[in-house]
């Protein structure tokens, strides 16, 4: 391609609206732009970008007998109901009614719809295991679109679902999209590491995200050195620390009038903030429910959510329900007396003496609550893990570093089977529930991680499998005859060979033209300049700093070392 | 491909749902499956194809220089209004809000987009003429979707749309894109011809649609078969029919109590509807508009909406309104006297002398009526142009046949550079409006079009580039170890040589088999059955009655050949 022909919408200001190196980046390098809060338009070499990664996730789910379909994005709500999700999706579902007043959403998932399809087409244990996947633009109404390509109301995904027979079936199939996307993810030049999650909203037993290691990530992974475990925070459980035993002691009620935070208490009764009972009231669905952690601990809400068995609306309890239920002034709930829905008591709680509590009377705490005497409640893991804790596999320090997930697999059961009844029948004749699993990749997520992988100061550095272009040709000046006549041999023989590249014949200085490639990360530089008098050009590598001196006859060999390396044919 | 594996929703009832060929084919041969009306989801087969059509298009396109961009479908208000179409579009149009009240719509078209992108990338005549185009998803709240992929609320489309800095620019991006059209359909095998269209809602000068001749389409076409000229029915001007002229007579009243309808008046007087004014009253966004023509001939809607000057709500006035203007009771309107915002007459009425019309009095017709002594009015072209009636260019008697539009492109002059404020800067240092024109394919309509040209009593016959897959190889009994090892021998051959080929490995007797491939429209049929022992197979071709015994080596150089007929390169 012509470069002065294209649409290449480089920028040298870094725009004012990006946070992250993959945002700046793709703004600055014409990639994508912006069109209203988390919508964004693909540019030329955006898109080509896009179309390699999608390649990749399509060659790598067929290879495991994937079989791909495109669905809708408009969806009826009639499917959302019989899976119950239409009022539980919230206000993340864009919702919509046509011009008969029937409703719709923009589809945020497509366990619903893929579940309606297997349904009317699968009767017979014979026709499973099955996997159908699309590459497909979905829509959620995030409450805060950011970073770019990372958290978008509009975004392209592969979402697979895998059909089969019986929870070893399901295993397999599920097996097989985790090396599937070890596979991707290698083949997209990504540090990715497969991480144990929650499976949340989504139903089921079991699943994994797969997490880009980034200092941008909005995820918190927990990784073991020792053993090799990796979980998400959300999902690690942990593993309560015991403190001395002490002998029970007296409750006693203690006036703190000005006490309420943690930090305030601490200074008060001079003392660790481990030796407290901190208790939050969340208020679910209408329900309240209380949480007791250590006042040095964090909650989990993830957690505490599944233990309720989910909920569509859960925040921090509303000032009202909190003087509903603890009688008091907001700084003086505790344990003892509350009169929440329901009680969860973290573990180390259960394990801690004598600590200090709120009193539910405004202006007092109560020294010495134990569990068990003075309180009771359903006990459990409702706090996050922390760096530096023990590692709930193998005892060791753990690490929580930050993360990006491109890739989350799930194990769904037959939840979504039962609820819509998508059955098969089985060689003995029985009607049974088919079991599912769901597989996603966040195609443009993905492209974003690969940046923040794979960038430096000056710009893009794409691998070359990934990269818009993989060579670009630049004579010196354009003007000059032997140097566009030489360029354009040599982009012509290129093209020929099948190498995807560019000649940049615009009528700009060599600076800016290096300037634009470099960010913009094609793998490859042809310099056409003065020495093509003695038939010698500059070949120049993205990813390495030297540039090199190259007869013109040697410097095919040269690219073709290239694709050799990346394992990609060229003629 | 192993067909065991996959999923073939092949289907041997006509579903009740499908009225036209394509449709019902399309349902029958697993290609696709509804989800709601208007809605349809991609099964495999169906999406191969939809690709290989969506690949050509890709490339025609951007032999005429045109740059792949993908836009998102969810876009704000803001735009629209700019354009002034968010209340033009009607109800044609989805429309939703996001989390926090702000208005979206999803693009039913993608001018506004595009505008708005120009303007913000292009600065000088040095950066045009330029084509950018996509191949994404539209929506359009239909009121009667219907016939399958040929009229959906959600579709694929192809849309381009070019920027020049004139006329003489623009008439070049035009043409270029009017060539790639033909060059498309001439390798979608579709038998398709160019005709002059209305420009409609969309704004501009100048159009052509790209018809597909079919009995189930939806459009009109006017053809003279003597000079070639070609256009929608809506679109064709109509040369009046001059009648003998007669010397001026007196008005005359006649009471006609229950004399209503053309038919009752041309028993009531003796006459033909030749000799009748017949004056039909539309109510556009608020006025009233009569349109007087002669009684045989039928109104264009379209030509009296661009008269006025377009109009979003437009339709035959409602009855308070047609007594309000007329002053009686509704079948005795008529051009003298009458009270509405715009009178419009036909150019045949003009050349009508003393003919009969409504009196615009309950139960009373007027006799000897001529243009210009009793009324005035707007004169022009309003009415439909009939199958027999005088070519507009040659004279010629025309025709009229039924047409699918599958392409559809249109200058669009400065309509929305100007609203939108897209400029460049000119040699001259003067800003001036980009000229711009957009271009559009329906991707499944073009399916569907060439499933109605391409097809027979037992199902699909895929032209061979178009095929979801290019050939099936059938062992009669997978039971019998010599049929299936010699089938998966040439199986896997043919897809070393990069044959798209499937292997029916499925427990079926082979009339099952045959079937099925003859509703796919497999183009070629390779069956290994008992005269294997001889090395001997049977080759079949879907567009060719015979079967023929082929040896299993020369099966190979059989199954070039096609591909050389097609112009297609196979190793």
């Amino acid at each position: 391609m012509r470069m002065s022909r294209m649409i290449i919408p480089t920028l040298r200001e870094v725009p004012a609206e990006a946070e992250i190196p993959s945002h700046k980046l793709m703004l600055r390098a014409g990639m994508i732009r912006k069109l209203s809060s988390g919508i964004y338009n693909y540019m030329p070499f955006g898109l080509r970008t896009i179309k390699k990664i999608e390649d990749i996730v399509r060659e790598e789910i067929s290879n495991f007998g994937g079989q791909e379909i495109l669905c809708s994005a408009l969806l009826p709500s009639e499917l959302w109901k019989e899976s119950e999700r239409w009022d539980k999706m919230g206000s993340e579902m864009f919702r919509l009614n046509d011009r008969n007043e029937r409703e719709f959403c923009l589809g945020p998932t497509h366990e619903e719809v893929f579940t309606d399809l297997v349904r009317s087409e699968i009767k017979s244990y014979k026709q499973l295991p099955m996997n159908l996947f699309q590459i497909q633009t979905k829509y959620r109404d995030e409450r805060r679109p950011r970073f770019g390509l990372m958290r978008c109301k509009e975004f392209i995904m592969k979402d697979a679902y895998s059909f089969d027979v019986d929870e070893d079936g399901l295993n397999e199939s599920y097996n097989d999209m985790y090396q599937a996307y070890q596979n991707i993810f290698e083949r997209c030049s990504l540090d990715c590491s497969p991480v144990e999650a929650d499976s949340g909203a989504m139903g089921g037993s079991g699943s994994a995200e797969f997490m880009v290691k980034s200092e941008v990530g909005e995820d918190e992974v927990v990784f073991c050195k020792s053993c090799g475990y990796a979980a998400n925070v959300e999902k690690a459980p942990t593993v309560a620390e015991i403190l001395d035993k002490e002998e029970m002691k007296d409750l006693e009620e203690i006036e703190t009038p000005e006490v309420k935070t943690i930090g305030d208490l601490e200074k008060f009764f001079n003392t660790s903030a481990k030796k407290f009972g901190k208790t939050l009231i969340y208020y679910a669905d209408g329900k309240s429910v209380a949480v007791v952690i250590r006042g040095d601990r964090e909650a989990n809400e993830v957690k505490i959510k599944n233990a309720i068995g989910g909920a569509v609306d859960f925040e921090l309890a509303p000032l009202h329900i909190i003087k509903e239920v603890t009688g008091a002034e907001v700084g003086f709930a505790g344990p003892i007396g509350i009169k929440t829905d329901v009680v969860l008591v973290d573990l180390e709680i259960v394990e801690l003496s004598n600590f200090i509590t709120g009193a539910n009377k405004t202006g007092y705490h109560i020294a010495n609550a134990n569990y068990g005497r003075d309180f009771e409640g359903v006990v459990g893991d409702f706090r996050k893990i922390e760096n530096g804790e023990q590692c709930p596999k193998c005892g060791e320090e753990i690490e929580i570093a930050r993360g990006v997930e491109v890739g989350h697999i799930f194990k769904l059961g037959t939840k979504y089977s039962e609820s819509m009844g998508a059955n098969y029948i089985d060689k003995d004749g029985k009607e049974k529930p088919i079991l599912m699993g769901c597989y996603g990749i966040g195609i443009g997520r993905t492209m974003a991680a690969i940046i923040e992988q794979h960038h430096d100061e000056d710009g893009i550095k794409w691998p070359l499998a990934l990269a818009p272009y993989e060579a670009v040709v630049v004579p010196v000046n354009v003007k000059k005859e032997e140097h566009m006549n030489a360029a354009e041999e040599i982009y012509n023989k290129l093209k020929e060979m099948g190498v995807e590249v560019l000649l940049d014949d615009r009528n700009e200085r060599a600076g800016v033209k290096f300037k634009d490639s470099e960010l913009i990360g094609i793998p490859m530089r042809i310099t056409v300049g003065k020495n093509i008098t003695d038939g010698m050009i500059e070949f120049k590598l993205r990813n390495q700093p030297e540039k090199e001196l190259v007869s013109v006859e040697d410097v095919y060999d040269k690219i073709r070392d290239e694709y050799k390396k990346a394992n990609m044919f060229i003629k």
